[in-house]
């Protein structure tokens, strides 16, 4: 039986009434509003929702690691127990196809189950332990024991383009739970519907396991209000957001003006850079062409690791270019997910098309239906690229831009590059070699680093990297997808000369939990 | 022989020339003057620094961590071989005697040498390693490697009241220096003859073990000119500092407002509460007098972990309070470290004793001489504690303030403290575990519980955590002493695919360093 949409926020364990409408999700593909009318939460259910997080807070981040892993198992089954309803309502959200609606769910859940995994062996605490030293001379040393401890409730931000992976129980919210912290998550006008569903699954899951009211809220409201009011207030204590460099850096100015300023991790905007080396061409220009032109419109090119800028040695790859040039030519447009990102798309490639030296290499011959962005591929010299900072920024749609110049002018170029969550080569070993100065180069803009691969396709695991120097993200030293996120949300606490019944069991004598600790 | 002092900021491996003056030390116990007269360093120095700095970033973070902790060990050498040096200016500098001198130099040397046989062990890069699966469904598993790797330059503000423990080879300095970041060091205009001993021995120190030139230079001149320029400087990374909450928040805000906005470890202000149990009375209340007036007056009071705050249960603990009445009453005044901190320690004690409620309960009754603070111990209830946010200020000197109440109502004004480096329980084991809520409220506003011992003595190690929430600190995630101190300066790198040879030594297949890895 499919879940009813009621259109009210989850303020804890009730259902807020709200007063005043913020509006109906509508479908991308053809502009129809879709039932029910979303009601904004009122500023005393923000109000409550805020109380009932610091409230719960306390016993939440005392709970041992597997009762919070039970949670997150919990929400898992109830949001796959959903995953019919997700398959009707996210395509007319989102415009995305059933198989990719049906595939982020099992990328959802996987996510929780993985913190899960991460909290039943309970070793990521990183626990600390040195032994106290009485007779050391001149001063005794005292016994002092670290470990990690959550920062307290958190808000997330539901990012546009990943209705589930990246919101209400997507991998901000999954690792802020897993660390002890509780959540509350802002809707995206985008899906308010996907949002309903997964906030049904993660308050039954709350439910069922005995979570302290106020571990969860989700509200619906604007990002300006409703969210601008959260991120300002007190109780909350780190922020995860995914979206336009835009709104995530009037978050990052909100939480620094706070009385106490508090962390913001934003993943913002990243152009992907993917350097081609002559190896690459030699081995194969019409294949490389074909994983470039795949990777670039996945999704609709609405990936935060599209590949948005290519460095092209000139007088080379005439191949490349040309099955390129078919690909895109013959491709298909895509329904991007809502109207305003498919107007910046449009605005954005108008723009892109005047600049100087910028020539339009390609362009999708089908024409856009409603809704809909079309390939597009620009070419420019390195010299026209390194006048024009515009040409940084990303095209946030199926549009790259090609930048043709010689490896010492590609090894300038990139030097002047902003932050990147991905920077990747294609070429032989020995070229990454010999280019050593390069890659040193990519690697202090990029979080992560693909040698022959192509940067979507981001794999959820312990040495996943989805970070980058700013404005990639807001604070590089961080990554939001795999187990490492967690680390986002916790801060480091030690213990002098406690009882062994003073500390928490992680750090106690006798190792109960069998955790892999130092000292 | 002891060294000469020019004067001068060390660019690089060169010294400056300089054109103004921007003041001489002053010898804070009798006001006069100490030679030489110190030259700012100028806009094109600072630039020259800055240019330097980011020359040597590429190769010094490329260099295998045995490279960097021999760096480290001819640091601490070096520094060690000027120990008289500084034990003839120190004292005259500070007002500190040369006991502590000797002592903070050997804390100094000891911190280098810990961060060197962490390089040297050099599993701190937290090595993470998942490798491929290709006949994974329904998509293949790429191999990915995952590694800290240095954010870039940092820049350190020297502390007044460690002039070599927080100064110019202080935490600060040693951590980011191990953590592979070049670092420019701005000094204190109290102690700028320490800084050039430690100056000189650093650059000995790099030319000796072949490190590029840029990995240090130390400035002369203002905190808000030479200091802001510095971190408003695109080449800066990071900053790191110990000193007032005004002079934190405002580097907060510079870094904040940068077109890229970097992390800020401010570290400062604490009072450090104390809380006193009825079962510390019954053990002993001389004892804890005498333990507590220690650790109040160590080093004049100027202590980060000064326990400032004391909650003590109304009507008990008579004889505590009157033994503390005659410390205090027969104590000795100290010269404080500089003449501004003694005019603030004065005003503020003198602000104290006028606030509502306040009664001052024992003060100094030797005079004070020239430059010198006097212990004091206020008391007010905890009814009129929590009505006067004042009273939370940090007094910087051997000032402090005993707040009395119910263990109840000790509870309730917890919930209402700011952020703290430092929280302390005396009590008994019992007592720990019937009061756990009151620990929690503790536990939730520090960085580092005590229970029975005192806050001052900051051990350097790998359970240390000296940090804690807002405002104790910029950011409570990080802690400023022992080893992790190092994590500041870091962020995670992923490196999909790549070839053995084109990984760090840390991540190819056959752990050449043999660290421990995760994977």
């Amino acid at each position: 039986m499919p879940t009813e949409l009621t259109g009210t926020s989850f303020i804890g364990f009730s259902r807020s009434a709200g007063t005043a409408p913020c509006g109906q999700a509508v479908n991308p593909a053809s502009g129809e509003k879709l039932s029910p009318q979303y009601m904004t939460a009122t500023s005393e259910e923000v109000e409550k929702a805020m109380s009932l997080a610091a409230g719960a807070f306390p016993a939440y981040s005392n709970l041992p690691g597997s009762a919070r892993a039970g949670f997150l198992r919990a929400i898992a089954d109830k949001i796959e127990a959903s995953v019919e309803d997700i398959a009707v309502r996210g395509p007319q959200e989102t415009g995305l196809p059933e198989g990719r609606m049906r595939g982020e769910t099992g990328r959802t859940t996987g996510q929780l189950r993985l913190f899960a995994t991460l909290l039943e062996e309970g070793s990521w605490v990183d626990a600390r332990i040195e032994r106290a030293q009485p007779d050391r001379q001149p001063v005794p040393k005292p016994d002092l024991r670290s470990m990690l401890r959550p920062l307290g409730p958190v808000a997330v931000f539901c990012a546009s383009n990943f209705p589930l992976a990246f919101s209400v129980a997507g991998g901000d919210t999954a690792s802020a739970l897993a660390s002890g912290c509780p959540v509350v998550v802002i809707a995206h006008s985008s899906h308010p519907g996907i949002a309903e569903i997964v906030g049904n699954a993660v308050i039954a899951a709350a439910k069922e396991t005995g979570m302290p009211q106020g571990v969860f809220s989700l509200l619906y409201g604007g990002g300006r209000t409703v969210g601008q009011a959260v991120v300002k207030h007190p109780v909350i204590q780190a922020v995860g957001f995914t979206g336009s460099r835009g709104a995530g850096t009037a978050l990052m100015a909100s939480a620094a003006a706070r009385p106490q300023p508090i962390p913001v991790y934003a993943e913002m905007s990243s152009v992907n850079p993917l350097v081609i080396l002559p190896g690459a061409l030699t081995r194969g220009e019409t294949a490389l062409a074909e994983g470039y032109y795949g990777s670039l419109t996945l999704g609709g090119g609405q990936f935060c690791t599209n590949p948005g800028l290519v460095f092209l040695p000139e007088a080379q790859g005439d191949e490349f270019i040309a099955h390129l040039k078919t690909l895109v030519e013959g491709g298909q447009p895509a329904t991007l997910l809502n109207a305003s990102i498919c107007e910046a798309y449009k605005e954005a490639t108008a723009s892109f098309a005047g600049k100087p030296g910028v020539e339009t290499l390609a362009k999708c011959t089908t024409e856009s239906g409603h809704g809909q962005g079309a390939p597009v591929v620009f070419t420019v010299s390195i010299k026209d690229f390194l006048e024009n900072e515009d040409l940084q920024a990303e095209l946030f749609g199926p549009g790259s831009l090609i930048v043709r110049g010689s490896v010492a002018e590609i090894e300038t170029a990139i030097a002047k590059l902003e932050g990147q969550l991905t920077a990747t080569v294609q070429g032989t070993d020995e070229e990454l070699t010999a280019n050593a100065q390069l890659v040193t180069a990519l690697q202090q803009r990029a979080g992560r680093l693909i040698f022959n691969n192509f940067p979507t396709g981001v794999e959820v695991c312990s040495s996943m990297v989805h970070g980058g120097p700013f404005p990639a993200t807001s604070d590089g030293r961080n990554t939001s997808v795999g187990t490492m996120a967690i680390y986002r949300f916790c801060r480091p606490v030690s213990w002098q000369n406690f009882p062994d019944a003073g500390l928490p069991a992680e750090l106690q004598e006798s190792n109960p939990l069998g955790i892999k600790r130092m000292g």
